[in-house]
């Protein structure tokens, strides 16, 4: 490492690593030879698109992602999808169920409820603390429970479940924003993963979303804002508006 | 000029000063003496506070922004202002006249009457084609009108308005997307102004709103998505959710 450079070990944004920051750093006023830098080339470019299904690409073969998963790459952060969750997946005839861990699951709940129908279905909280992740009944599985929300690792309270929750024929959405990328997943085990790029993909800015073709098409017609209608982005190969490009 | 470098025209990212590029580029792994990339450094942190203060007030500066306004620094592209208007500022007691001169303006209406109750104030299609801007008849006003909508600048049909309308009494909303900063602007004679970032000011991923008090206080307590309501970003100075940060 540059003697410069200190080490982060901040829950938040995140170091990268050095040998793309060198690489950034050496294409900063040219990218590819094109006399530009990256985030001046346009997003409807041949280079631009070639840029971003190549990280497509890429995440599909790190993760095993299947074919019938779309992968999204999102502006605004990870709390947008708090909101977007529960606009496209629930509607007057469906609720979803919350396991709550923690600070983040928590808000995600809040989220929902204020929004849309969603209920508890297993909370950690111990006086305000959280030391362990809520048990989970499939009993209190409500009817037209349309998804299962959880933070599969908590960063405030340093809580994790150790592997997802079994539930078999309801599509489990998880917030992996702390802890994507760490470790092989089985993508078949989710309906839906987000997770703010800026602490072990990228930096700030970009949200990943791998989503299920089956839950994508659960998505009624009711109004929803365009930016957070999921469809919008599936269809447009997530360049319906100017991405975020670093 | 670089020799490497060459200009970009596009209506879509563009160029940016390449002093600053140069800056960026010294900077890149090591911003500060931080020992840290800007991108890398928690937007939690007093020197990300200041960066981001220190935007500000350039932005009131240069354009002579007063106090009784507001400026945010948001996440998501411009086209996320097309819903966030209408949800803050319509209710079941209000609506808004837009003004249609091009592609821009006409997405915005369209997003505002999905959503909410909205009307069109003045059209200059001719046939598909926008020549002029729409005349603007204050004697169209309807009743119970929250703001009016307009895109002083369609970069795709080329149509400007020589002025802001008049409209005394009703808050005026500007998409400046494509022009602001490029011009002195009054900014009283606006309720608020958008852009995205990306043509005049900074790289892809950042728009900009400035917004009046008098405005921002007449939303009313609906639910609202909380990464789409103005008030979590006035409360929290643009720092609710991690900021993209280049």
């Amino acid at each position: 490492m540059t003697p410069s450079r200190i080490y982060n070990f901040g829950a938040g944004p995140a170091m990268l690593p050095e040998a793309i920051l060198l690489e950034a750093q050496a294409e900063l006023l040219n990218w590819q030879h094109s006399g530009m830098a990256v985030f001046e080339t346009s997003h409807r470019s041949a280079e631009f698109e070639a840029l971003i299904r190549e990280a497509e690409a890429d995440l599909r073969d790190l993760l095993h992602i299947p074919p019938n998963y779309k992968v999204l790459f999102l502006s605004g952060s990870a709390r947008s999808q708090f909101s977007m969750i529960p606009l496209n997946f629930i509607n007057e005839h469906k609720q979803a169920g919350y396991l709550i861990s923690g600070v983040w699951s928590a808000l995600a709940y809040d989220e929902a409820v204020k929004l849309k129908q969603a209920y508890c279905l297993g909370n950690s909280d111990d006086q305000g603390h959280f030391y362990k992740a809520p048990a989970v009944d499939v009993n209190k599985l409500q009817d037209n429970t349309s998804y299962v929300y959880y933070t599969p690792n908590e960063t405030v309270n340093g809580v994790r479940f150790p592997s997802p929750p079994k539930l078999p024929g309801i599509p489990l959405i998880a917030d992996m924003t702390s802890c994507l990328l760490t470790e092989p997943l089985v993508i078949k085990d989710y309906g839906l993963i987000f997770a703010g790029a800026q602490k072990n993909i990228a930096p700030a800015g970009l949200t990943l979303v791998i989503v299920a073709d089956e839950l994508l098409q659960t998505i009624t017609n009711h109004p929803l804002p365009t930016m957070l209608d999921y469809r919008v982005h599936t269809k447009n190969g997530s360049l319906y508006a100017t991405p975020a490009h670093v």
